[in-house]
């Protein structure tokens, strides 16, 4: 037996990160259960952006890069990330797209570990980070090997340059064994490095703590930065001297505005910087980090487990149909679960106004985004779920209808 | 003998492309010739940038990607661009920045000529362009060949890939004959990539008309994108069934939500997006290409003429101390003057609002926007520049020293 809606609003009134909520703005009636695809807004980007626009560069013009610190700000933005994920001052800088930022890390990890050829990876991985290794591949004749999450540590053999796990699956939810994995790559030689799109902001994440070399991650999902926010990269302080990125921009250079025709890296992570980026989009992804003032991972971790085993036992209860495709310990703040009319099931909750996600072939995806979902959302969307189900309300023509973005 | 100031305003008040100066916010008693560096802000940009950021992602959060096809902004702003610069539509695509773009197309440009090892450019090109031609190089065993700008033409041979050149020189504004380089270049069975950095927006580019291959270019400068804003790159219709991106991220794939773990290009321009792009970023860009709604660039780069032409006269008879370091003729939208006091000179005239900058190693920068400067613009910053050298108000400790951005 389960809770009822009072007592998950009993859970709300008494859970201490419910405040956070306020730092959202959220559509009336909407229950938003994919923070793991597009953060919510935050209260306090529009006006953050506006004042970047019009203050900054409407009133300052090109002499913001220096009286707003402009040029600081991959930096800045990175030292706010650091405590997120377990890292110190100076190990991350807020750059590019995941992608890009993969490339660079991909690319000096490879020529770190010359003699060796190989890049390893799960073929479940999300596949921008494998068609990025691919990328790589056919520049440079490494090769990427691709096997099943389990078969990964056996696969680390001395010919491998680089380890590419992203921590936490975009479809199950599955977690990786963080400090097994890296220390698995590290007695192989290799260098570890993790994609955290999915795990930060979300959990608790400590790459120092695991020895972990390399890490790149998502600015849009659990940070809260916006549409396609810029993306963040970690190269641990001791190896910072040795890799040389292989997308080496003017931002990048030791000594920018000295334009000089040779590439002379940038000491620390700011060597990893490649062209100018957006500073309207910092803004954004900077009031995003905000939202995290004054709370500590392990409390976001904690509520967002207390979420999903809530979810997954109201499903058990009221939802037979559905088929968890999550694991049910090891795994992060979102769940997948299992039906054959996933999409129009998916579309016609959209419709009732709760939003997650559809993944092919058949999965129905929900985030946990502890800082503004609550106990009782994850009761209507549950209640809905089942509603729908029951009534078979979802089997119509429209709600099977594909969109480009799905 | 050069004109009055009343002159100046009378060549304002009879110019065509007066009007579009509304379409602009500039600080009161401020004459910005910087958009060279960072266009001026558009008045349409910061309702746009809400729009996107408090409608859209604030309201529609997820669903935006299709309800506001955010997922099609990257080619709808690509076809905005194409226009400017004598593409077609389906041939530019907006994404990263200059620098990344111009990875993309370097390494699909070393792909298909197989054989041939050499990328050939100028010594005195935009730093970066030369960094990232350097990481591809150190990636591929491809090599870097810098000769002087008169020295390219004779340096192409059947060893060269790729000739990259920007067509407008960042310091000098010195500008290169598009048809006959790209002519030399395919002679020697080379493709020919141009970065139009300095170019888009301020001077006729017809990229079909000289037969260019591939093309880069900046959103920040004269396309008034905001600061940072995403770059474009362009692809000639005939070549992209052939070329291939080494940056394939997932918008790059055929069926990105398919989630293959084997890169398929894209059909077309859309093969060279890699990761997801900020959208609020791309809002600014778009507010940034409509300040061109209704004018040609043949009007643009007559104004544009006018007003350097003028800026010369004034300063040959008003300023003799100065040293014309631009080109007289084959010249762009800046200009450069040499005098030994050129950084703490620049940085009285900014304190006096006339904003231009700093390049080394002696060098003023000054641009020309012709959406938003007039002629009375530039009679005050000759005038403003006479002063400041007759009464040496610019020597003082205080405009000798030096910001992180210059």
């Amino acid at each position: 037996m389960t809770i009822s809606f009072d007592e998950a609003l009993a859970l709300d009134a008494a859970d201490p990160l419910a405040h956070c909520r306020e730092r959202f703005v959220l559509p009336e009636g909407v229950v938003y259960l994919d923070g793991n695809s597009l953060g919510a807004l935050p209260r306090a980007t529009a006006a953050s952006v506006a004042a970047t626009v019009e203050r900054q560069w409407g009133g300052d013009l090109i002499a913001s890069w220096n009286k707003h610190d402009w040029i600081g700000a991959p930096q800045r933005l990175g030292d706010r990330i650091a405590p997120l994920i377990g890292a110190r001052p100076g190990e991350v800088l807020v750059a590019d797209s995941t992608s890009i930022n993969l490339f660079k890390l991909l690319g000096a990890a490879l020529a770190a570990r010359p003699g060796r050829t190989t890049i390893v990876s799960e073929t479940d991985n999300f596949p921008s980070d494998l068609y990025i290794a691919q990328g790589i591949a056919g520049l440079t004749g490494a090769k990427l090997r691709m096997v099943e999450a389990d078969a990964v540590a056996a696969a680390i053999d001395t010919d491998i340059a680089v380890v590419m796990l992203t921590e936490v699956d975009y479809r199950s939810g599955r977690r990786h064994d963080m400090p097994a994995m890296t220390a698995a790559a590290h007695e192989a030689g290799a260098l570890m490095l993790w994609d955290l799109s999915h795990s930060a902001g979300a959990i608790v994440v400590d790459l120092n703590a695991a020895g972990a070399d390399l890490a790149v991650g998502c600015g849009y999902k659990y940070l809260n930065g916006g549409p396609g926010a810029p993306a963040f990269l970690f190269v641990a302080e001791a190896l910072q001297a040795e890799l040389i990125s292989p997308l080496p921009g003017w931002l990048g250079h030791h000594d920018p505005f000295a334009f000089e025709p040779d590439y002379r890296p940038a000491p620390g992570i700011s060597r990893f910087q490649a062209g100018t980026p957006s500073i309207i989009a910092m803004a954004a992804l900077e009031a995003g980090l905000a939202t995290f003032d004054g709370v500590r991972m392990t409390e976001i971790e904690a509520k967002s487990r207390r979420l999903s085993d809530l979810f997954i036992a109201l499903v058990d209860e009221k939802c037979p149909e559905l088929t968890l495709a999550s694991p049910r310990q090891s795994r992060a703040s979102h769940l997948v679960f299992a039906h054959r009319d996933a999409y129009p099931l998916m579309q016609a909750l959209i419709e009732r106004g709760v939003v997650g996600d559809f993944r092919e072939p058949d999965l129905m995806r929900f985030g946990f985004a502890p800082l503004y979902n609550g106990f009782a959302d994850v009761w209507r969307v549950v209640d809905a779920i089942a509603e729908l189900i029951t009534t078979r309300a979802f089997d119509q023509p429209r709600f099977r209808q594909r969109s480009k973005v799905t």
